[in-house]
C-alpha cells in the first residue's frame, strides 16, 4: 500500500515555494502527496492579475487554478484540491473543517504540511495552521463519523515562510532536495503571477542546501547537497535509534 | 567500523538516570558508547555517605566510582571515564577542556549527549553543557592540534533533567527502551547511595513509554513501549526522507 | 460563608486526572467546588465505548456523564454542571459563554482552574482555557447585567496537562495531595472507560509528590509528600509576607 | 499632502491613556491621526457610572463617547469614529472588519497603533490587536474592492498596556511626549470616570521619561525628557542609516 | 528562633531601590534579614562622587559605604556586610564565592534575593544572580565543609530591576509595602549620590500599589495599597492550600 | 566632527560577511568605523590553509590579517585592530576587556555592533558579545580610568549569523546596502580561504533586499533594493518622532 502525505496550503501557490521539494522528493519515493488549497489566493496574492483590465475574481480564480494544477503536475502531486474557502482573510465553517477532515482520514498521512504558527504579514497563514491542527484532532475522534477509519499520530511539518524570522519559525530538519531540484524550478516556473519571487526561492533553496551541508558532517567534510528545504516539527518523534 | 556515541555527565550518576536506556540499546545495536564524568559528584550529591561517620572526600570519591563502574558495566559502556574536576561547582580548566576535545576526536561520536541548558537548583547541569559545546567546537577546528582527525557534526542532545518544566527541557524525540530496561533498572540500582530516586525514575520510564505511543500511532492504535526516554535536539537534522 | 472554587474542565473528564486532589484537599477545608464540563468528550475520548457495538452519541454521552458525576461524588464536588457543548471540536456560543459567566458570578470563587494555555494535541483543552478568560473579564463588568454582584480578581491555575513539555506548561506551585490521595485514586478509578491512564496518572501524582518535597526543603531534609499535584498561575499573587 | 497615522483603541478611552502623547506630537508635526474606538467600553470600563442610580447602557455609551471626544479635541486628533461594536466581549462580524478596512485604505496610515499582544486580564485588547493585523492585510489585497488604492506597509506599534511585565510587552522605543505632556494631562483628566488612574499615567510618563534619558546618551548625559511613551514594533524598519 | 531572610545586593545602593520595602516589612515581623554588597558600585555608580575635585577609590568606596550603612539602619536590616569585589566588572574568586556560601548557611534564610537574570544595560546585575544560584547549590552541599548544617531550599526572589521590559523580568508577587513606606523613603533619601532616581522610585512603588489592588480584589473592590514590590519567583512554591 | 562606529568580531573575517555593507555604507555617509577583530580565527576558521603543507599558526594569522586587511581597505574602515586573543575558544582577561574598552572611549561609537546571543555551532561568537556588553558598562563608569570622557548609550547591533533561525536572531532593522553592494562583494573576494561562502552570502544580499521591500511599502510599491543586511537591537530606540 502506497505512503501518503498531506499539504495543507493556505493559498493555492504556497506548496510550491515552501515544498515542492519534498512533494517531488517523496512521489519519487513512492508517497502519493495530497495537496489541498484552501483558497486560490486570489484577493490577496494575485496583484499582477487585478492590474490587468476586465479582471473579476472568477478570472483570477481560473487563471490561479491553472497555475497550481500546471505546478502540481511539474511536481508529481498525487492529488490537488481547491477549497474555495475565499482569502483575506481565509475562513472555515464546521463543514469546510469537517471536509477537511474527510481528506485526512481518506489519505491517512505518514505526515502533514502546512504554515508556520506566527506570520503578523499573513493571518491567513496561521489560520491554516490552526485549522490544520484543529481537523487533525477530529479525524482523530472515534466518534466522528462512526465507522470510518480513524487517524494516527502523523508529524506536522510546518514549512518555510517569508522572512523565516518575522515568524517564530526555527526548522528542525533539513531535506535534501538536490536530486528534483529541476521539478521543483519548474513548477517554480509556473507561478507566471509572482515571477519576482522566483529567484529569492531559488536562493533559498541553494542556501538551505549550504545548512545542510553545515549540519551533515561539518565545516570539513559534510555530504554536498546543492539544495534543501527545511521544515520545523509540531511533535515529537519516535524512534529505536538515535 | 563501530559506530560511536558520547556521553559528558557533570557527576558519576547523571548518566544513569537521564540516558541508560540510550546507552544500552545502543550498545545492542553495536554502538561503543563512552561516558565522561567530569566529576563524581562527591560533595553535593553523596549526602548519605556524609552522613556516616569518618568519611573523608577520597572515600565518597571512591565509593561513587565504584557505583559509577558498576552501572556502566551493567549498562555495556564501552569506556568510561573519570575527569574529577570537582562538583558543586563543577570547573573545567583549559587543560581540562582540551582533554574533552582529546576524548572527542578519538571517539568521533555519530552523536552526544549531555544535560539541559538551564537548572537554577544546580549550575554544575548546565556548565557541562556549556563546556559541551565548547569542546565539540573545538574539536572541529583543523589548527587545534593540526594533523589530527577533526570532528564532524554531531547532534547534541540534552537527556532529561529532574524537574523538567522548570528546566526549560523540551523533548523532541523519544527513543523505545524497552527491550533494555532491565539493564536499566539493573545499573539504576547500582546507585545504592540514592535508593530514594529508584522509583521515581521508574516511574519517568513507564510514563515516557506512554508518550512513546501518544506519538507513534495516536490514541487508537500507536506501537506498545513499556519504557522510553526523551530527548532535546540541539541541532536539526539533515534527512532523505521525513 | 463557606469558600469557593471553580473547574472548567474541556472534558467530562480531565477534572479528575488533573485536579482532583485539589478538589478532594479543598473540599476537606471546607471549600465547595464547583465543576463545569463544557462536553463530555463524547467523540473524541471515548474510544473504548465506540468500540461497543450498537452505541450511539447519546449513549456516549450518558456513559461519560456517570462516571464523571461518580468520580465528582468520590472527590465531594459541590456541584457539577455539564454544558453539553460538543466536542472535537469544543465551541461555546455567545448564550453559552454568558452560562459560563453566570455560574462564575454565583460561584464567586475564591480561585479557577482550567488547562494549559497551548496544547497542539487537543485543542479543546487551550479553547476552554481561553474561554475561562474571557468570561473571567465578562463576570467583572458592571455593565454586564447591572446589578449583579461582579466578579473580584481570582487566581486561575492551570492544571497539568498530558505530555506537560509539549504544553508550554510550567508549573510554579506544587499542592500537597497526600491526606486525599485515596479519594483520588477513587475517583481515578471511576474513569472505566480510560483505564489505561490510571497507573500513568499514578505515577504523575507520585513523582510530584517529590518535587514537591525537592522545593519544600532541600535534599536533605524537605517534607515528605507522597504526592502532590502543581500548577500554573496566570496572575501575579498579592501577598503581606514572602 | 498630510502625512497621517491610524489608532485602533478597543474601548474608547484605552487612546488616552497609552499613546494621547504620540497623537498629540505627531499632531503638531503636522500628521492627521485618525482614531477608531472599537466599543465604548460601556459594559466593562464604566464601573463608577454604573454605580449611578437609572443608568442605562446608551447612558453609559454617550457619556463615554463624550469623554473621549473631549480628550480627543484636547489632543487635536483628525477623526474620531465609533464602531460601537460591544465590549467584554468585543466582536467584529465580517461587516465590521471590512469597514476598518476602509478606514484603513482612506487613511493610509503612515503608521498604526494598538494594544498589546498578549492580555489574560483584558481579552478585548488582545482581540483588537488581532483584528488590526488582519484588517492590515485585507487592506493590502488588490482584490479586494478592486480599483481601490492598496495599503503599503506600515508599521504597527503596540502602545503601553496596563501592568506591562504581565502582557509580555516590551517597548523598543521610546517617544519623547515632553513638549506635549500638558495636552496628554488635559486629555486624561477629560476621563472623568477612571479618576483614579490620572495619577498613575502621569507616574508612567515620568518614569517612560527616565527611561528615554538612559537610553538617549547614559547616565552622564543623556538628553532630559519629562515625560515619554513607549511602543513595541511588529514589523522591522527599513532605514538608510542606523 | 527568628525567621531570616538574605539579600545578595551587586552594588551597595541595589537593595535601596529594588526591595527595602520587604526588608522593613519582614523586619517588623520579626525577620532579621541579612544584606550583602557584592561591591560598592564605586566605580559605575557612583558618577555624582567622581565629579568632585580630588576624589579617590577609597573615598567613594567609603561614601558610599556610609549611604549604604545609613539605608540599612533605616529600614531595620539585621546585618549588613560589604565584600568589596569590585564593580564594573563585579568578579568573585572561588573564596569570595565561598564566603557567601559561608553567610548563607550562618543565616539560613528563609528566603533569598538578588537581581534579574538578565540586565544588557549592567552585566554585574545577572553576574550575582548567577553567584547566588551557585552559593545557594554549594550551600546544600553535604560535601561542602562537612560538618556544618547544610541550606535546605529557599525561593530565590528576583527584584525589580531597571526598566523592567528590557530585563525579561516578570513578577509573580506583589508584596504590600504601605505600612513601611515611610521607612523605606527614608532609606532612599539616604542615597545621597543619586538624588535623580529618588523620585523615579516613589513613582514605582505607587505604581506597584496599584498592581497589587488589581490583582487582590480586582477593579471594583480591591484592597487598597498605597505602595508595593513586585518579585519574580525562580522556584516553585509547595503549599497546603492554594 | 567625525560620527563614528565600532564592530566587534570575534574572528578576523566575521564583519565583511555579516556588515559590510553596514561599514561602506557608513563610511560614505562620514562615519569613521572601527574594527576589532578579537581573534584572527586561526584555529577554528581557516581549514583551507591547514590543509596546506607545512603551515603554522603564524603564518595562518598572517594570512588571515592579510585577507582581514584587504576586506577592510576595499570597505573603507577607518582603523581595524587585531586584538590576537586566539580562538576556539576566544578568551579575554581583564588586560583584553580594558583594551576594548579604551577603544570604545576612544572611538566614542554611535553605535557598536557584534554577533548573536546565541550559537551553540561556535561559542566564540557569542562570548564576543557577552563582551562587548560587558565593555560597553565598564566604558561608561565614571570610575574607569577617572578623568577620560565616559561613554554614552550606544545601541548595539547584532548583525547576522549564519543559519539565523538557529540563533535566536530576529532582525527589527533592514539597511538598504544597494549603492555599496559592489564594495561589499569586492570585500568578499578578498577572503580567500573561504571562497565557499561567497554564494552563499550574495544569495543573503538578495534576499535581505526583498525583505527591505517588503516591509518599506507592500507587495505593491515598496522601494527597490537590490541588497540589504539585517540587523538586531538589544536597546530601545528614542526617537522625536515614529
Amino acid at each position: 500500500m502506497a505512503k501518503t502525505a498531506l499539504v495543507v496550503s493556505a493559498h493555492s501557490a504556497d506548496f510550491v515555494w515552501r515544498c515542492g521539494g519534498a512533494i517531488a522528493l517523496h512521489q519519487e519515493k513512492g508517497y502519493e502527496v495530497t495537496v489541498v488549497c484552501l483558497s486560490y489566493g486570489e484577493r490577496g496574492e494575485s496583484a499582477k492579475l487585478w492590474k490587468q483590465d476586465g479582471m473579476t475574481l472568477e478570472k483570477v480564480k481560473a487563471a490561479r487554478r491553472t497555475e497550481a494544477e500546471n505546478a502540481a503536475a511539474a511536481l508529481g502531486v498525487h492529488d490537488i484540491q481547491f477549497f474555495d474557502c475565499g482569502d483575506y482573510p481565509l475562513e472555515l465553517d464546521r463543514e469546510a473543517k469537517y471536509r477537511l477532515v474527510d481528506v485526512i482520514r481518506k489519505v491517512q498521512p505518514a505526515f502533514m504540511m502546512s504554515h508556520s504558527q506566527w506570520d503578523p504579514y499573513n493571518t491567513d497563514h496561521m489560520y491554516a495552521t490552526t485549522v490544520a491542527l484543529e481537523a487533525r484532532m477530529i479525524a482523530q475522534a472515534w466518534g466522528h463519523n462512526p465507522g470510518e477509519k480513524v487517524l494516527g499520530a502523523p508529524q506536522l511539518y510546518l514549512f518555510e515562510p517569508h522572512q523565516t524570522e518575522q515568524m517564530k519559525w526555527k526548522p528542525d530538519v533539513f531535506l535534501d532536495i538536490s536530486p528534483v531540484w529541476e521539478k521543483k524550478w519548474n513548477a517554480i516556473k509556473c507561478m507566471e503571477g509572482q515571477e519576482h519571487l522566483w529567484h529569492y526561492y531559488e536562493n533559498v533553496g541553494e542556501n538551505r542546501g549550504n545548512h545542510f551541508m553545515r549540519n551533515s558532517g561539518g565545516q570539513s567534510g559534510g555530504r554536498k547537497a546543492t539544495h534543501a528545504e527545511g521544515f520545523q516539527s509540531i511533535f515529537p518523534r519516535t524512534v529505536d535509534e538515535l
